[in-house]
């Protein structure tokens, strides 16, 4: 811890957690520690540059607040969202596959019976419908879809002071046969937040913002592990390139024209629960 | 860019790079997705881990204002502000070394001539006195020696409504055969400050919060290569564990008893200007 050079400061960082009582935080911190100093080493930063990651964070935590969550739509535009998401979602063949939460999630939406119009009164709609189900076809009655997504100008209801609390939102319940239905807007394309350090670092590297049109999901059922996902529909133009890197082709539902509005057919599968 | 796996989601990532128009910044983003990818992959973090760090970054962010640099403080409690500098402060045998430049230092001390006092009717005081010199011996005269340190109370003066501005802070020039002679007070070890998450993070890995007692430097000579330094006092009890790994035995100096006081004897050595 003295006499510090290139070569022996990164063995005396991580010597440092030699105190460390928490097993699983001196895991994290020395690989964290390891790869770091690797990034480090390897770019070789100059002070300047330097300076700049330190007010790029700092600014990335001065844009957070109780409604907007930057550091998290970083996550999610570097691709770490999504590969957290893979590492903590490994599922056998054929139940429905995840995709990010998302910072635009809040509970608390208002429980719904199948049947239900999340938008009525606004159009053009889409019906969505299916099963909630295990993997070995066993229909999961008293499950629970929470449904979530963008009004047409591509606002979340807590983004947009024109839209009421939990509009678009509802916590939709499956019959007893497993079958579930409910009524929303079709959803559109929209571009995640650009006015922080996001937007600004997007911009950099030449990146859009635009996340392909989708409906966002939370189905649970007891008994059985619950599942965070979207549908994205098919023919959007972002699905090749979502910002957040969330596209799933299982996840890829077709609308079908109907009545002058849309109807989406697609099946949940649950896994029973981790015991 | 489209039905992402854990198997081929980083590739994904370092391929959204291709239209960025900044080489310099696609070498360090491809370095960084790679590294930080390879640290999720490592530690394989549940979403509440994840979620953990991120409410860490914010918070670290919000601590930051114009008088705080929070994740300044965590680079350098995590060894990477002293590998930067090592990474850019690469000297020739005999030449001064570096260390951090630390938060604490704010540029408009006030200039003063060799023999300056920076703490009259203050004491027990220290007189440092030396040259500042090439690695062959060569004196500078007119080198500034821009100094700033905490007072007895472990406090810079920018941290503690008590002190003046500028308190115990001074550009000393160099007299024409490369002398500089000024007195301060002797400094003390201080605690980093605690009250954020740079403080917490210190208390979950069992580490202290101490700095060895030290005078900050930046030592400086027309036509040579400025260093960042510090003097640490030898003898001094967090010399074998600074909370920010910056000590270097060359950088250590003895505190000489004279009159009551202490005298300081150091010369800086300066390597010509890189072209
Ligand atoms: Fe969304
Ligand atoms: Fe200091």
């Amino acid at each position: 811890m003295r006499n510090l050079t290139e070569e022996n400061l990164t063995d005396a960082v991580l010597a440092s957690l030699a105190a460390c009582g928490d097993a699983r935080l001196k895991d994290v911190m020395t690989s964290l520690f390891r790869h770091l100093h690797a990034f480090v080493r390897e770019i070789e930063p100059t002070p300047e540059e330097w300076f700049a990651g330190i007010r790029f964070l700092t600014e990335t935590g001065k844009m957070c607040d109780d409604k907007r969550q930057e550091f998290i739509l970083l996550s999610d535009t570097w691709g770490v969202s999504m590969l957290v998401d893979a590492i903590n979602n490994r599922k056998q063949a054929g139940a429905t596959e995840s995709s990010v939460l998302g910072p635009f999630y809040v509970d608390g939406a208002p429980e719904k019976n199948t049947g239900a119009d999340l938008a009525p009164d606004e159009g053009p709609g889409v019906t969505v419908r299916g099963k909630v189900r295990t993997p070995d076809g066993r229909p999961l009655a008293n499950a629970t879809l929470d449904v979530w997504q963008t009004a047409p100008n591509g606002l979340y209801h807590m983004q947009d002071a024109g839209q009421d609390e939990y509009h678009l939102c509802g916590k939709v319940r499956t019959a007893a046969d497993g079958s579930y239905r409910f009524r929303t807007l079709k959803p559109v394309s929209y571009s995640i937040p650009t006015d922080g350090t996001v937007g600004k670092w997007l911009g950099w590297v030449g990146r859009h913002p635009y996340r392909p049109a989708h409906i966002h999901f939370i189905v649970s059922a007891p008994g059985c592990r619950p599942v965070v996902t979207q549908l994205f529909t098919e023919g959007d133009a972002y699905l090749e390139s979502d910002a957040v890197f969330a596209v799933k082709n299982s996840l890829v539902v077709k609308y079908e024209p109907a009545g002058g509005e849309w109807t989406v057919d697609h099946d949940f599968v649950l896994e029973p629960a981790v015991a």
